[in-house]
């Protein structure tokens, strides 16, 4: 039973309580992601969320960080396009204070200066480091192209940016974006709805403020991409359009995806890994978001394979539109039943999961719930879906020693100007 | 309650009944490590591992993979040093077809030759984007150099012997090490112990046999290495011996090494991440294994700030034998009160933990007795084992453009001969 609740001060609380367990995890979204920042400014979000605990409230940054390690507060933060986010997990005993210091770095973060020299120096060498992770680099050059400005963003900022940021602008942002309305705050775990909800209404007293919806700027760019590297590998990454998450086609899309690309089970894995040995690794995966759907691909392969394997994805890409077998359709449907079933028994990915719902949807769905939408879906639906389903036309990416098609234009630097 | 059996054919199983969830979660150790191959032909387990899903049973490669998706199994392998390892998770009305395809997997693998260009070609592909994982490459040379022959090796194995195995030398490596004796079988979840076990006994009726453990060939070498690569990052490894799993001073050890490596709270991250800004990343784990235990340091920085961070970091090391306050102290033991807590709630990490349990100590401990444990160490106790531990000598490795010493020797290929 998941209880929703709007707070005095506008915040949206969305309470899980799980009876077996002794923890407690927490997840917030804040209309604060890098999609607010000015098309000039890509990086205010970055540097901002590496000052956040630098000291909020009345402590400084090390007393903040003690005082968290005091209760065992695990705690990671970041930007996502529409939203700033910040998660813990906190034995239950300390939730209290662990809300007293989460709030204050929502709500209070002192942002000093002498903490913004250390902050963007670790924004530049998170940069500095993305050379060094090529898959993850090239799922953000899809997202790059793929998307429609300003939600196309990498979440690492720009080079200059980083560089001219001044706390006054932080603080700009800060005020802007870290606001109540919009804002989602899920607890998964050993929680009471009621004392939580009293709790928060008390600590967030005062807090106040609304904010409009990012808009488009500029329509995604699309086509094919490559990024020149000096390389033994190639990384391809591909990304086409598919369902929003409030569409009734966005399960039958989930099911679709996980049949082309299961990790150990999918039409990539089987035909692209385990019967040619194209590549490594393969797989594909489906995010219904708000405002749009994205299934994305990544390839682990050889310059000599690469060809080949983007060859072979296409094609099972496009095989899909011929529907699928009772066996592929059986085989998915379990997988996807036991994956909801592992993540209901995870609080973290509970909290995460409520919160993504109420953006996504408006609405929370339990585990249960999201077992009986699987359980409505027939083969004979999927196929119907996959054969009126639009053919997917991917965005792709290649990095790697030399691009595989003529059509490849030259990549620009992910962050720097 | 853990159950601890030893089954008709000589298997230890253990199992961890979890009444809240709703799935079994699987681990399963056997003695066939890379630390067995001879040290002529380091990859035939490597290639194994590959092998093993290929078919097992009356079932071909694809009916395996097939009937272990329609069940909705998640599952893994590979190797350690001394074990090949399997997992599985799964909802509880699958856990009997579960066991079946697994125990065909250990007891019955059908190692067909059409499979092994594919899986050798899969092996080597590994080692190629590994080129491209310079945090992993990093440690694996650290763990070469630290560890004696034979329990140094990185699971990639080399590239010749990869090209040249045969499924009769991976037959003869399957037959000696995937044996029942000195084997480990774990169970935690929605599990039964006693119909667990009778169903087991019938599956592995007569599978016999036993191992002798793998012996040091050779001590380790030790000292300063440095791997070149083109890169605008320097990746920094540290190596450093510390107490087996079964001494009383591991206890002391996993305090000590949370207030020097903890994530967001240790000494390194914030000395050298937080305060000096001198890398994006640093952190230290200890691992407690049977016959060795280890303190591994990474740390991700650039080719100007390297020097210094090794040099910090050393003095941090050296900085713990001057003892901790008593603030750390309850900081780290919150945090690993937490850690296991929170571990203590996840099937996955329970069904490992018995296993690792049972080889590294000869019996397991549940969640309680891991609590209890910390609760017996005090303030006092941590600072008298700090003052009196052994110096640490670490083994340092860098992956970089340049070498940041002239101790610092050029370190041989990896998986190349």
């Amino acid at each position: 039973m998941i209880e929703t609740r709007t707070l005095n001060c506008g915040l949206t609380l969305l309470v899980e309580p799980i009876s077996s367990v002794a923890s407690c995890s927490i997840h917030w979204l804040v209309p604060a992601g890098n999609a607010y920042e000015n098309s000039d400014r890509i990086g205010v979000s970055t540097v901002l969320s590496e000052m956040l605990f630098r000291g909020a409230g009345s402590r400084d940054s090390r007393k903040l960080s003690n005082d968290m390690d005091k209760i065992g507060l695990e705690r990671d933060g970041g930007v996502s396009g529409p939203h700033a986010w910040l998660m813990g997990s906190v034995l239950a005993q300390y939730l209290d204070p662990a809300l007293e210091l989460l709030t204050d770095v929502i709500c209070a973060p002192s942002l000093p200066s002498e903490a913004l020299p250390a902050c963007k120096s670790l924004s530049q060498q998170a940069i500095e480091s993305l050379a060094d992770e090529p898959q993850q680099e090239v799922m953000l050059h899809v997202r790059r192209r793929h998307r429609a400005e300003p939600f196309n963003r990498s979440g690492y900022g720009y080079t200059d940016v980083i560089d001219s940021v001044s706390t006054e602008e932080l603080t700009e942002f800060w005020k802007a974006g870290f606001v109540p309305e919009n804002s989602f705050l899920g607890l998964a775990g050993a929680v009471d709805a009621d004392s939580v909800a009293k709790r928060l209404d008390s600590l967030l007293a005062g807090w106040s403020g609304n904010r409009a919806e990012p808009e488009v700027l500029k329509p995604a760019i699309s086509g094919h991409g490559h990024l020149s590297r000096d390389s033994s590998q190639v990384h391809l990454g591909m990304g086409w359009n598919a369902p929003r998450a409030e569409e009734d086609d966005a399960i039958l899309e989930r099911i679709a995806t996980r049949i082309l690309g299961g990790s150990t089970s999918g039409r990539l894995f089987t035909e692209v890994r385990q019967r040619r040995s194209l590549c490594y690794s393969v797989s594909a995966v489906y995010r219904a978001r708000r405002d749009e759907g994205l299934v994305s691909l990544y390839a682990g392969t050889t310059p000599e394979r690469a060809a080949e394997t983007l060859e072979v994805c296409r094609q099972e890409i496009e095989r899909m539109s011929a529907g699928v077998e009772q066996e592929e359709f059986d085989r998915a449907m379990i997988g996807l039943r036991g994956g909801t079933v592992f993540n209901g028994e995870r609080t973290q990915a509970r909290a995460a999961a409520l919160v993504g719902d109420q953006y996504a949807l408006g609405r929370v769905r339990t585990m249960e719930e999201r077992l009986g939408e699987l359980d409505e879906i027939t083969l004979e639906g999927l196929n119907e879906y996959l054969a009126r389903r639009v053919s997917p036309v991917p965005t792709v990416v290649t990095v790697g020693p030399e691009p595989i098609g003529a059509d490849f234009e030259e990549e620009t630097p992910l962050c720097h100007p």
